[in-house]
């Protein structure tokens, strides 16, 4: 019994590390010095390689090292059957929400022209609203989305939130699937995505939806890039039907120098580090299911193949 | 029976609009046509010129417009035995909790730098902490104090608090006194200042007690001005004892055009909006004691005049 993993190197000693102290037991493998590939049975990994999974012939499960799976889905040859277990732990929950508060105070309270202001030397009074009058859209009701949405509620936000399916969470006015769409949009002063990336979502984030936003309503998408088609968000900057745009994805990351939103004054850019899996806390809910695995019982967290999250 | 009131100029129709409303039968005059001075019992003031409150001879309660009341104290010949009534009411006490909630994620998140970054075209990695490892510390544990850290506190910082008599919040570790300012100030990796502004705070944002904090704590000042010392957060900005500084308020307002803080890489300006007082919940409440008043009872939130607040 052994267990593989593959994070990004600057963060691989901290998970050897937790798995060390964790569970001493198990048979840690590196990515690149996997040994004996028919003991491997769990695979924690992040955007491995395509085809390497399906190499492993006695795979139990594999974990994803963060919330989203795309980056597992989009591997054509992964193995069927075995199941995919996303990330939920609390500090990149927790990171995640910290993140949205954080931002969606920063527009709600015009706090990039304030600073736009002081750039200029010019002492300008802006009244800002209080949360009760601003409305607040969260696409995506999963783990992050869910939380986001409670703490914006908890400071007063009129809040809503759209997801394929129904959700029911206290103080969150929920919208869902195709037809509940245009209501949810059309109530979102600022709309922040944290949908999963599937074929659904691929490019949500274009003209045809922001043209049913409030006038003036401003982006946060803490996502992925691939919701995003980045020359309508342009587009809709300068058309003024996006007023700013928080961007902490991009469609290539690192974001190329030239990149037309590195200079844009209305656009705030954030290098993908909205939250981070915690590898103590992460390595303990991979060993819960583990020994759920053990028992014969299926895993916690597990994603519905055909719906990709 | 009349009223008298003295807002900014911008806001006074809204707040005569608001009295219309609430109370028609009220006498309302203005500051600059007092009419017959010996028919005022209420004034509702900002920064009354020094003496002329002194010039009513009928007056049974003096009305602060903001949450502050030094404006008022600060007049040597502010009439004895008269209550003073601060302002307490929703709407600002929501905006100045949105307003720390903000600068604190800002401060927690070093959204500062990655704005910075993005100014340099440069993408750097920056892993930020989550709430529970950031000790918070508010000064000034009044109306506004104490509901900035319990929102502080929902999102799980670490906060503590420090007023001149205890105080029981939950969630919050609470000092007081002379004896516990030293342990509080070591506490404060982020410090906000919501103190009144009285003899005894007049200056306490020192290098003094900018020594006490951990190296690199940023400071927050929404309260007043006259709680700071300019040239010495200068200095401890240059010498690293602090990283940063937010504030909303300042020695002399507008900030003046050659002010060391307009160009500071590290100093955040706004421009004293933190918080306002909304003309139509301020006027229930001072309508409310208007009629406590007459059926003989003292007014709610009056200022201790020893105190100052």
């Amino acid at each position: 019994m052994a267990l593989i993993f593959r994070t990004d190197a600057a963060r691989a000693a901290a998970w050897g590390a937790a798995f060390q102290r964790q569970m001493p037991e198990l048979d840690i493998r590196m990515w690149d010095a996997p040994g004996n590939i028919a003991d491997i049975e769990f695979a924690v990994v992040w955007k491995p390689e395509r085809g390497v999974l399906r190499g492993f012939p006695n795979l139990k499960a594999i974990f994803s090292v963060g919330a989203g799976v795309d980056h597992l889905f989009s591997d054509p040859e992964l193995p069927e059957g075995v199941p995919v277990v996303r990330m939920v732990e609390p500090e990149l929950t927790r990171g995640m929400t910290e993140y949205v508060v954080l931002h969606v105070l920063r527009h709600h309270r015009r706090q990039r022209e304030m600073e736009a202001n002081q750039r200029a030397e010019k002492w300008e009074m802006i009244e800002v609203p209080t949360a009760p009058s601003r409305k607040v859209g969260i696409m995506g009701l999963g783990e992050l989305g869910r939380a986001a949405a409670l703490a914006l509620a908890a400071l007063e936000f009129d809040v809503a939130g759209w997801s394929r399916t129904p959700k029911d969470i206290p103080g969150v006015e929920s919208f869902h699937g195709d037809f509940g769409m245009d209501a949810f949009l059309a109530h979102s002063e600022i709309l922040v995505c944290l949908l999963p990336l599937t074929t659904e979502t691929e490019g949500i984030l274009n003209t045809g939806l922001f043209e049913k936003l409030p006038r003036g309503a401003s982006l946060i998408n803490a996502a992925r890039g691939g919701h995003q088609v980045e020359e309508d968000i342009l587009a809709a900057l300068e058309s003024g039907r996006l007023s700013e745009a928080t961007l902490d994805v991009f469609r290539e990351e690192p974001l190329p120098a030239d990149h037309s939103f590195w200079g844009h004054p209305r656009v705030t850019i954030t290098p993908h580090n909205a939250s981070l899996t915690d590898p103590d806390s992460a390595v303990r809910q991979v060993i819960e299911n583990i020994h759920r695995i053990r028992r014969g019982e299926p895993p916690t967290n597990i994603v519905d193949p055909k719906a990709g999250y």
